[in-house]
């Protein structure tokens, strides 16, 4: 099998790439190094020492014999490099994570929310309008986000369903039953591009029949998986900055180097979450069960579990001892959410959740310490408000 | 009143800049040009000779004694310039028609595509991310379209709301009611460009308080005002060719030169129209009555009356004796459909329709008749199909 992971230098990209790899498939990264752009931009690397990409591609091949290929293309600006790219390798499938994934960046200055979405929208279009012309049978896999579907029942107990809800739609005398989208509800423009995303995916699937799986993906939590741990130069990046960082790795890394923990407002958001080894898992499952052609965009949601955000942070400083730490927070949602989120088309697909455990935490703890003397305590902040 | 036109060179765009600067508003153009630009990369002129836009401000001036400014800037590409603009005009209200719209230019070729999407989309949210930056009072009046509705209701009936529907969602055991938009449809990129509009406002509104009417249009036709018939520089653009000309002005204009009325598949393709008389008249409307700070974005269907393509060729018919021609329709879209349309906001804001009539149709034929020797027969046909 002959995969392309766009975007495969990233987070979670990088952690897919190895685990596809290691299955044997035939991996190829696509990457514009728009993610170590940003942290020269920002002035916040990686807690983990990341080495440049063809270090990365070498040490993979020194320990597991598997060889991955490598294209720097620009995905949103340059469709002809990436349509070369597809004509020549003929991917069974393409992940794809070549987004600006980051809500705080997204909301730093209209230069940083055009550029989201400027770059997110011509990505993923770029990408469906090629596969429409060479590759109409290639199985695009996206990395959604649970943002889409906001966090609102107006306090009522409400599942949130995995892409497609069952609706009675009323105007005038008039009754109309159908399944619909959920209707989506960004909180930021980082979101907000993944909710036109959505759009553009359900388009393409019923004009040109291709064939989409569109995963909303909880927070990230964790850094290693099986094949980063394999060799130092494999590890994976580490986000701890206000951009970058999501809010179980900044925790466990707070307590790591002693800095309180904070959390934004009373903390009462309702989040969901998954492990990096979940993730890369999952998109496995995504790869081996694509939709028939013609069908409908596959959506599925891609989370464990959900916590308040409040009770990781006790949960974290009665492992640690560390302190707590509220702030205002900095952006404009409400103070409190209750979230229920289907999971079952992944679990049926045979994906087994690794939940929170005291064990995993230490883990990442434990990566923390490890590089605590590279952390710059004056990036932790997050200085983008909306 | 300080008002910019964003697009206002073009067919709507021309007309309402006209109408408004009569009705003693302030009015600035801002252009780039594209849509002449587009004529000569078809080889397709608007049958109607139109002078350069300095003539026609000219023009307008002489007639009028009203001056309407001009910038030519691309919104999309230069949000820069679009932004010291904004921060210099300090408009009341922006009306926004910069964008690609015509369904088969969009879908000619991947570039196309990429083209209509990456235009639309920026244009939308430069303006956006500049008015929540610097002029979060003003009015931004955006030309949407009726086909982001789709017209399938599974044959049932079923009225399309203006925008917003009264819906139960069910998930689980879970039950939510809930005001949602309505499910979008799209046929064409190009439509599908303005359901992603519809998301950039909801999250703009949200999220800054921005003050936003989208007005979902149907089919224009016509070509004169009260305003462009003054003077022969002041002439509207009139599009009769197999991207730009849509459906009634293309019966009129093909009858006028002695050619075929050329109908798509069965002409069972029910539609919304609207004269541009009309279309004038509603911008106008919207931009006296706009949403309040913080509200949800004011959506309103902009259409008068809803006809069958195949009823319409008939009508034309009879008036001229035209022949009527029946091409494979190029289209992916259901041979029949009904729509049931609201417009019941525009209507009680006090538009008064303009109804389909002999007498309108024979001003519209008159106008293709004088400028017939400028038709150029091989443009008539649809090249793009999808």
């Amino acid at each position: 099998m002959r995969i392309m992971v766009l975007g495969g230098d990233g987070f979670c990209g990088w952690a897919t790439s190895l685990h596809l790899s290691d299955q044997g498939a035939e991996v190829t990264i696509v990457d514009n190094f728009a993610r170590r752009d940003a942290e020269t931009e920002l002035g916040a690397e990686s807690l983990t020492p990341i080495v440049p990409l063809d270090e990365r591609l070498d040490a993979w091949h020194a320990v597991s014999g598997h060889s991955i290929g490598f294209r720097q293309i620009d995905v949103a600006r340059d469709p002809q490099g990436l349509r070369d790219a597809i004509v020549e390798i003929e991917p069974t499938a393409i992940v794809h994570f070549a987004e600006q994934r980051a809500a705080p960046y997204s909301m730093r200055s209209p230069d940083h929310k055009r550029y989201t979405v400027d770059n997110n929208v011509s990505a993923s279009h770029n990408l469906l309008s090629i596969l429409a012309e060479v590759a109409p049978a290639t199985h695009l896999v996206h990395l959604g986000t649970m943002g889409v579907y906001g966090y609102g029942a107006n306090g009522k107990p409400f599942q949130i369903p995995e892409g497609y809800v069952s609706a009675t739609l009323r105007s005038g005398n008039h009754v109309f039953e159908k399944e619909i989208m959920y209707p989506p509800d960004p909180g930021s423009v980082y979101h907000m591009t993944k909710t036109l995303d959505a759009l553009l995916f359900y388009f393409y699937a019923k004009n040109d029949s291709l064939r989409i799986t569109d995963l909303h993906q909880g927070i990230v939590w964790g850094t290693t998986t099986d094949q980063t741990e394999r060799d130092e130069r494999l590890v994976n990046r580490f986000d701890y900055d206000g951009d970058y960082g999501t809010v179980l790795n900044r925790f466990l890394m707070q307590a790591a180097v002693g800095h309180p923990l904070t959390v934004h407002g009373t903390g009462g958001q309702t989040r969901a979450f998954i492990h990096i080894r979940d993730t890369v898992r999952c998109i496995e499952l995504a790869i081996d069960n694509p939709p028939a052609t013609g069908d409908r965009v596959n959506i599925m949601n891609q989370l464990t579990e959900t916590h308040r955000v409040r009770d990781l942070a006790e949960l974290v400083s009665r492992l640690t001892g560390a302190e707590i730490q509220y702030l205002d927070n900095p952006r404009k949602e409400k103070a409190e959410n209750n979230l229920l989120a289907a999971n079952a088309n992944l679990r049926n697909l045979g994906l087994d959740p690794t939940h929170l455990s005291e064990g995993l935490l230490h883990e990442v703890i434990a990566i923390a310490e490890k590089y605590a003397d590279r952390c710059q305590f004056s990036r932790m902040a997050s200085t983008a408000k909306w």
